[in-house]
């Protein structure tokens, strides 16, 4: 039990008796750091304590590919196919999403992402000064970007540039060391190279994340081929656009030697498998080329309206699945890669230095309960994790050492599923 | 709020305002049936009144091939080629278990299956009178067999008959109308045509069910045609295998023609997405062709140690997704066709009346929390049913008219996890 439920507090924080690497151990926290990871230390020091016998301590899951706010259309519309489903629904409905929208939407994904054990997350969407605040208020983690699309038109890229600025600013003025912004070019088909080289200028002048949709069809990946005569991450290399500071959303379709050029500029790829399984992608990432050649992998959920939620615990277990389904290949990204892709990969493509249990480390812990049948027999922890949970065992969530979940309780979560709800409802009824 | 909760017991019970089809609704519930669903229904008539606001009610979700005792393997050996981890792992393992291990596995199995949703299943392992006392228990229903092999061997052959009679007995004098018995040569390459005619003949004596494993590798087919020079669907009509009563586990590599016969037969198939992805088969079940030619489809988890959890929330989703990547079709197996396999098709199935919401059906229900992030907005119950649920968003399970989970409570949870823990455990010390 917990001396007393402070959410939402910097304090020190000491968790009893959780297990670490199959070992039981006490994790102290103090000033939003881990300070250390032993058996029976002192509670003395410590303003809260939090009870951790029967549960696992992971480190929050970080989700390197997601647009939060679409959140708002999750199971508007389905088993469509693609364009169809982008054209007559997606983007219709959208141009209806007003700040406010984004803001709820956002909030709403924070309360998922909490309540299924993910602290950090990488965002592409609009209106985005209003999911800043969604995210400063939920306590967790994020990487802000615009989604810029200008099909070449000067004036549309004129005022996808502003919107870029616009939100670099704001996340400078909010100082919220949770919370930056990367500039987001939205794939190699939709904003051609002089305008992706001004990206690549801006994300290094400022020293920010860039977050591009890359080979995520294959015949996005033909328009490419036949408008600029390579391969989109050849294109994207050319324009400045992969650095360490580049997450490449999907990749589905990369061949060998855009593998290989990834893992040379130390890239990161941000992998789907829910999404791309749903939408019919065609081709599931070729995982063990990128980590045949060092690559870092990150996984991501993509938007709800192509999954239709936010766990990472279901996207581990579909990330394994699929790897082994599509190369037929049974003993392909085993459980521990898979948690590695989840945590440590993960915090790398968003260059922050959470996704381990350490000293030294964001204290950005996830508690999960073992008191399920799904996690008895506990042969294998890591196993387990991925294989047979899902973001329903989760039980208590740490971010930057305050407490957002404890024992499924996140306080204020009613008001906001409730304007969530009449949200949606509003923006379908302006759609109608 | 529960009036008074009485678990396990048939009573005459009123689930007060839950969503059903999209309407609130109540549902009456007497002897074990649905009586009636409508709104605002009298409480005077109930001994039990469930409050069913903020839930959405669901036919009990049906499991149609799975080997429940696994459970106790759940994370013993992942990431493997399919032979070495049964010759190595699973087989050497399962060698040293007992009656007392299967009784509880298949009590944590249970366990697993209620907390998730699932009321009935179709299961085949050995041991499956202790089997059949953990189910009657537990309260819901299975369809047990024991897993056959013979090799052509008279006396296995004779002692696998009599393991099967007696089962078939030992169900008979429970007289529990959850429990029903079957008999399941394990597949048409470990059990020759003779011994599988003599399987024809006993379930269509007896009037039971004949469970089988039938095309999950494209080796065993291969098998199949060098030994018998035909497809194994038709080797099975040959024999007499393939009637109403039969459920064909996994199908991955059926051809038109063999789909065309099972359709044709009207025997059924049982789909396990996460199972064959997992163990990488290489081919994903010709849904297409099936549903084009009549034939029923259920879904299910298949065992623990190939999977690794009961989830049949989870096993919806994996079912939508894996067709549509696999078949590179975004539009087949939409959510309401999902929705029916782990319904409806089960209960057709496993031949019991379960699988619907409707006056005269035997009352197996679950509730599932709408006040979950994952649930909210709610344009289509059934998208998010299938695409942004899991098990563990079950509130309160129901079958045969009783109460068995209520706001997530099962008595005796925790003495059973703890036993199937220590179970586990001794059972590895044997091995080693």
């Amino acid at each position: 039990m917990i001396s007393d439920p402070v959410f939402n507090q910097k304090l020190s924080i000491l968790i009893k008796g959780t297990h670490v690497n199959q070992k039981t151990q006490d994790i102290l926290i103090d000033a939003g750091k881990i300070i250390s990871i032993a058996p029976n230390q002192n509670t003395n020091d410590a303003e809260l304590i939090i009870d951790g016998t029967k549960t696992l301590a992971l480190p929050g899951l970080i989700n390197t590919h997601t647009h939060a706010a679409m959140s708002l259309l999750r199971g508007y519309a389905d088993d469509m196919h693609l364009q169809e489903w982008l054209s007559e629904k997606i983007w219709p409905l959208e141009a209806h999403l007003t700040g406010d929208d984004v803001y709820i939407g956002t909030k709403l994904a924070c309360l998922e992402m909490i309540r299924s054990g993910t602290t950090a997350f990488n965002d592409m969407y609009f209106f985005m000064d209003r999911a800043a605040q969604a995210v400063d208020e939920a306590g967790i983690r994020a990487q802000l970007s615009h989604g810029m699309i200008t099909f070449g038109d000067p004036k549309k890229f004129a005022a996808e540039q502003k919107a870029t600025k616009d939100l670099v600013a704001c996340v400078k003025q909010m100082n919220n060391s949770r919370i930056t912004a990367a500039v987001a070019p939205h794939a190699p088909y939709t904003v051609p190279p002089d305008h992706m080289r001004w990206c690549a200028e801006f994300s290094a002048e400022e020293d920010i994340g860039l977050h591009i949709h890359v080979s995520e069809t294959k015949s996005e990946v033909d328009s490419v081929l036949e408008m600029y005569g390579k391969k989109p991450a050849l294109l994207l290399d050319e324009c400045g656009c992969l650095t360490e500071r580049t997450v490449l959303a999907h990749g589905c379709w990369l061949d060998s030697d855009e593998c290989a050029l990834i893992a040379k500029r130390s890239a990161s790829v941000a992998y789907s498998p829910c999404s791309n399984m749903k939408l019919a992608t065609g081709r599931a990432l070729p995982y063990d080329e990128l980590e045949g050649v060092g690559a870092t992998v990150g996984l991501s959920t993509d938007g709800c309206s192509s999954n239709n939620n936010l766990d990472m615990f279901e996207e581990m277990k579909f990330a394994s699945l699929y790897q082994k389904a599509f190369w037929g290949k049974d003993t392909t990204l085993p459980a521990h890669e898979v948690l590695r892709m989840a945590t440590e990969s993960g915090a790398k493509a968003m260059r922050i230095p959470s996704g381990v249990l350490a000293p030294h480390a964001p204290a950005d812990i996830v508690l999960i309960g073992l008191l399920h049948p799904s996690m008895v027999p506990l042969y294998n922890d890591v196993s387990n994790i991925v294989y047979a949970a899902n973001g329903g065992m989760v039980e208590t969530v740490l971010c930057d050492g305050a407490l957002l979940m404890h024992e499924r309780i996140i306080p204020g979560e009613a008001d906001i599923l409730e304007k969530a709800r009449t949200t949606a409802l509003d923006l379908i009824s302006r759609r109608n």
